[in-house]
């Protein structure tokens, strides 16, 4: 693996049931971006999105962290290389954030929503893929990072990554 | 106290910081709402809209559980009557939405836009007042049910609270 | 109620399951006094010790937090006035001692021995009444005051309670 | 690294803190011994028995997790490959349980005595190595089961690692 112990963790976040092909195939592009730039790729461990970014990373080598809402290791997906369970549902989806540098964010549901939110609230750069747009009293909210492809999308995620 | 074991729970988001006098007042008419009601209400303990809600409650004799982000009871406002210093952080935004069986989310931040979603994701209601506005692929996501008022907002709350 | 906002929060921990007469009784004291005392009960909100702790403080007119392993308040004995379901299992066991500024342990299980420890690490006073003891080495270790009765056992943990 | 998706996670759990040479060298020897069986090693990422448990899964060509209870990834010793920041403080004990197929503990300090008893409380088997004795009514309480050595520590718990 061409990970090390002082890479960049980044985290991909996303619908884990069924997506679209075209969401599946930016996902994975996604985790092999991050693969190629040796971050570790952390995730919920689940299925769609995660899955396919864990895939992504996979083929390029890279190592795969899920975080993952139940007790039992084998609901990750087959690309996940650490599994750590929790047992805390959606509350795991704030430490998904905290282990992350910093979150790129794929279309999702409330599940993502939820991630992006915390991370913002947390001070973690996120970086969004056709994904949730926030609004308040009316105005766009622009506190996402956007991006036009999966590649673009790493590597701004990559640049916003504090270094203390 | 007008509460009984068997209250509904309405949980109060909004943000910790200054806000404006007109939030500050439509908070404190959430609350009393809440407290007319017999509810018990949930929040997470700190100032600004949390504050003003509790306040509200409060004045109407009702009983206010903060759920609090860090160690130290002493973080709660003078109008919580149950703190419970969790350390979590905004982990602990999580637990304020599921110790409610409905929210109203007032104003708000990132934190607040946290437990809107991750209430939606638990498929615990939500009512909004003038909050986070959702959209997704440029269309709006209808999750959150709108109110117009204080009392509009926890009358909508109660119905939607879920008895098994 | 007794309580007031600043009452000191004495959690009393021990089985969820059936337990012995005297177990009972004893629990049922354990919680009488902490109500006499003005203080707030927290415990774990399920059956056993702690029911019996919650009914004596009932009786004292004095104030119950249940903060719940599960997603549903239904789950909280008859005599918690005020239950925080967290859907943490266990993990919920270091909320009860984060919430307490004193834990009085009686009898009890695994569960028992974790809050035990977790109040230890946390520099949070533990009072034991027939609970476990602990060895390392072959010697004990002192580090939870023993007590008699449930009402040494409760002023113990009053008097060992840090104020700022 | 000579662990797979499907390698068992064995957790060695101890105290943070400067420990002495022979301790430290135990736990060496358990790290050593968990990698050298294609297993996982899970911990709490600090120092004293974990930094010593790492390095020797590290020297073992072995794959490392620390399950941190602060935000900050640094706080990881050298030898943890993938460091998952929390935030949690010692609620990250529940965690590092979790993550676990079996648990083993060497001497250690309250924070070890509460992951025994999280353990127990789960299912979870634990080997001790000199650690805590427990005793309840007077009695021994044999639930954990007992090593003469790391190298026989790590084979028992592999040995009641259950399997689906």
């Amino acid at each position: 693996m061409t990970t090390s112990p002082r890479s960049p963790y980044i985290a991909a976040v996303g619908s884990g049931r069924a997506v679209p092909v075209a969401t599946r195939r930016r996902a994975r592009e996604v985790g092999r971006a991050i693969a190629d730039a040796g971050a570790v790729l952390v995730c919920g461990g689940l299925g769609g999105v995660m899955e396919a970014a864990c895939r992504g990373a996979h083929d390029g080598g890279g190592l795969t962290v899920g975080i993952l809402p139940g007790l039992d290791r084998a609901e990750a997906n087959r690309y996940v290389d650490i599994a750590v369970p929790t047992g805390l549902g959606e509350v795991r989806n704030a430490l998904v954030v905290r282990a992350a540098d910093a979150v790129v964010a794929l279309s999702g549901e409330y599940g993502t929503l939820s991630e992006i939110a915390l991370a913002l609230q947390a001070g973690i750069p996120v970086v969004g893929l056709d994904t949730w747009e926030l609004r308040r009293g009316g105005s766009p909210v622009d506190a996402v990072v956007l991006a036009q492809s999966p590649a673009q999308a790493v590597q701004l995620a990559l640049g916003l990554v504090k270094r203390a």
